[in-house]
């Protein structure tokens, strides 16, 4: 049954699965505008780097937009980091996909399966099903579905759709990584791991325990060293030896952190001469970091590292790169690629059938997805400059104007935070000369500008300088609640 | 076994209960003072209102002071409310005891058992037992042991004592209320409610669930009509009038706030003119006050009114003043209040023995303690009053100066918002005739300044109002993780 609404209102692509309720304060919803009140529906699935910015900058008087994401948020990734140690709060690094509500219809539900023929989506609540109305504690891992299979599904259909849902944690199947480590995608994580660090230290400090156990308890251990584990180990050391020093003083002695990874060195992406340049701030910083080494298995409170043998933890952080998402998984009748299982598009971002004919009306951004013989990395970057290539597109579509050129990435360079007021920036490859490889304080600069420069929202780029110097001046908060 | 260190020491009156392993790193802690090395040991019991103020003030140079608190921070609780609805971001209404490390031992655990002959505490850690050393989500109730029984006990000597343990949440023992309700007197529950009214608002917004479960979701019920009660209800109602009804559009009309009281009227200790104000503003905004109804029990997502029947709720918050702490409950060889089990205190806030004789070197403060034939409101104002004036004495008495005269309370009245920028006050019993009952505008200005001279560290004081602009320019935040 098709939801019988007029085709004006933002709602009205609505097709009920099983239950066959109508969602009357929908239909009841008053839309005014004036411009053409026919507006073709635009359905965005995931609220992350690509996802977030077709919604951002999509023109939502030609657009009859419609959000679906199992969050209502977007996570701005590069300071989850900081917030996972209290040098920013939590708010600080999400933008709420309701900041554009009215216009946008936002839907907090996963999408299962996408029917391309018929232009039909079919979608999961991700809000916990009615039954369970009782307290809700908040969960610690975002990157698996919440509330598996309880919900009533439903159906909706598009004219237009963004395929923007990102990837997954990548485990490499490692038993117990899921159950006892904790990842770094999600601001719930970092909630996760900033409780968790100060837990660490609040038992360490009862007077009951061992100074054997205090070692245990204090060895915090990331596996991985892309970006994400080197700016999490870097500003974890800060934390340690600026607050945690003072504030739980003789117990920093006890505390290490340990980074392990497969390659043979961390960092892969950037530059020889900077890597060296981080690999030596961290041996310096106290940090071990263990490239070449395996780990087998995890188990509560220990990892198992075929170099090392047992290695016991107070907490895990896990950041190894990217694994396919379910919906991209399951998808069928598109192109996929064989290793990674994105899905291909072709350079105008479309997403190709299986026999390499692009559909016109579905594009794919992001993780998810990758043009087609154009190996991008996927970095929020690239997620960021195609999401803003497809608004234009989009934006011009819809007043019957040309399409721009196909997509072209233009590299600005990687950045990351190695800790003590120290960045390294790597923009060799960009094509640019000057400046092209950046360490040190002027490199941590213009790490911090970055930030200013992109997604954030006006508000966010008054909290976020207001915590840095609020945190710089009394030292983050301890507070474990 | 005695702990064998010097008692210069910080953590030298530490005694161990079971396990005999020695808190090595406790012990090799360097002090060094100026000042006499043989520091009296001063233990404060609990960091609420009453502890926190003496952690605050005493005189750390001549005290050695230690903190037993199952929380490592204070709660502001009058921020509470703001927290709870997002005006205002949880940390604005903490401070973390370990602001005064090094110079203060702060073990996050229970006291179980005062031995007061010995001089002596019996604690249990309230940090989860090392066996389980894997993710930890945040506990939505802080009133009731997180991990009872699980730790190892220790036992810790004192030479003078600060009982400060406050009450817990009063449930009348009607079924289901631990289970199925929000108390809010923890940061805790300030964000278990703030998660479940935007969780309330997502589900709604499905487009699977029927108007009629939308109308039972956004039923908002709060069981209490005292201050905390009658703050909360406002904070609620200004959310959904702001940022809800512009979010989630065709939803707010479903929402319903109602408060129920066993009494004949909402806010028993203020003024009578006052509450007829409050009742009429409430009315007015279309919050629902059910004064004689009986709560009789409560099951997942309904609560049961011996006046209305069956009553569906999606959000329960429940606040009807306290009960006895456990410790005082069982504490032994003391007198006590027959009806409400508070320690009895002499008007100096001595401990008293049973027989009615003091025990010069243990006080009592806060909602744990009254004074005897004084019977003062449980508020936070007694509680920091009675605070001042026993650091005040402890400061004079390790200087060997005089005791202050008793304790006398100086009622500064009651200030309690009522929503839409509009509070209360009243100042009637406070000797002071000059603008003993205010309402509206100018009571609210009262209201937020009063947050100024209070225990807020000079970090919450800048944050506080930033916020409060933030959320005025921007609206607050509806982000759920």
């Amino acid at each position: 049954m098709v939801f019988a609404g007029r085709p004006s209102r933002p709602a009205s692509h609505l097709v009920l699965a099983s239950g066959g309720r109508a969602p009357a304060y929908a239909n009841s919803r008053a839309f005014s505008s004036s411009l053409p009140r026919n507006k073709e529906r635009l359905v965005i699935l995931g609220s992350g780097w690509g996802g977030y910015e077709v919604l951002r900058a999509i023109d939502k008087e030609r657009w009859n937009v419609t959000m679906i994401s199992p969050n209502n948020y977007f996570n701005f990734t590069p300071l989850l980091a900081s917030c996972a140690v209290g040098t920013l709060e939590f708010r600080c690094a999400t933008e709420p996909v309701r900041r554009y509500s009215p216009e946008v219809v936002a839907y907090q539900a996963w999408c299962d399966h996408i029917d391309f023929r018929q232009k039909r989506l079919q979608c999961m609540p991700a809000t916990p099903p009615l039954s369970f109305e009782t307290k809700s504690a908040p969960k610690a891992d975002a990157t698996t579905t919440q509330f598996p299979g309880t919900g009533t599904p439903f159906t909706l259909t598009y004219d237009k759709l963004v395929i923007a849902v990102g990837a997954y944690s990548q485990t490499f199947d490692v038993p117990g990584v899921k159950e006892h480590a904790h990842f770094l995608k999600d601001v719930k994580d970092a909630r996760a791991i900033r409780t968790r660090i100060l837990e660490c230290f609040e038992q360490a400090n009862q007077p009951t325990i061992s100074d054997v156990e205090r070692r245990k308890l204090l060895n915090f251990c990331i596996v991985g060293g892309g970006p994400t584990g080197v700016e999490f180990a870097a500003e974890l050391h800060d934390l340690l030896h600026t607050e945690m020093e003072r504030h739980y003083p003789g117990l920093t002695r006890f505390a290490k952190i340990s980074m392990y990874d497969v390659a043979p060195q961390i960092l892969g992406m950037f530059d020889e001469s900077l890597v060296k340049y981080a690999e030596k701030t961290f041996k310096r910083d106290g940090i071990s970091i263990f490239t070449s080494h395996h780990v087998e298995r995890v188990e509560p409170g220990k990892l198992f590292v075929k170099e090392q043998g047992e290695v016991p933890f107070g907490l895990l952080v896990w950041s190894t790169g990217l694994a396919p998402n379910p919906l991209v998984q399951s998808a069928s009748d598109v192109k996929k690629d064989l290793k990674t299982s994105s899905i291909i598009t072709n350079d105008h971002l479309n997403v190709l059938k299986e026999d390499g004919t692009p559909y016109s009306d579905v594009w794919a951004i992001g993780d998810a997805a990758m043009i087609e013989d154009a190996r991008l990395p996927a970095t929020a970057q690239v997620a960021n400059q195609k999401a803003k290539y497809l608004t234009k597109k989009l934006n011009r579509l819809v007043k019957d104007k040309d399409s721009p050129k196909p997509f072209e990435f233009h590299n600005q360079g990687s950045l990351a935070y190695i800790g003590n007021w120290k960045a390294i920036y790597d923009r060799s490859g960009t094509g640019n000369n000057v400046m092209n490889k950046e360490t040190g304080r002027l490199a941590w600069l213009l790490w911090r500008s970055a930030y200013f420069t992109m997604t954030l929202s006006v508000r966010n780029k008054i909290l976020v300088p207001t915590y840095w110097f609020l945190n710089w001046i009394f030292g983050r908060d301890l507070t474990r609640f």
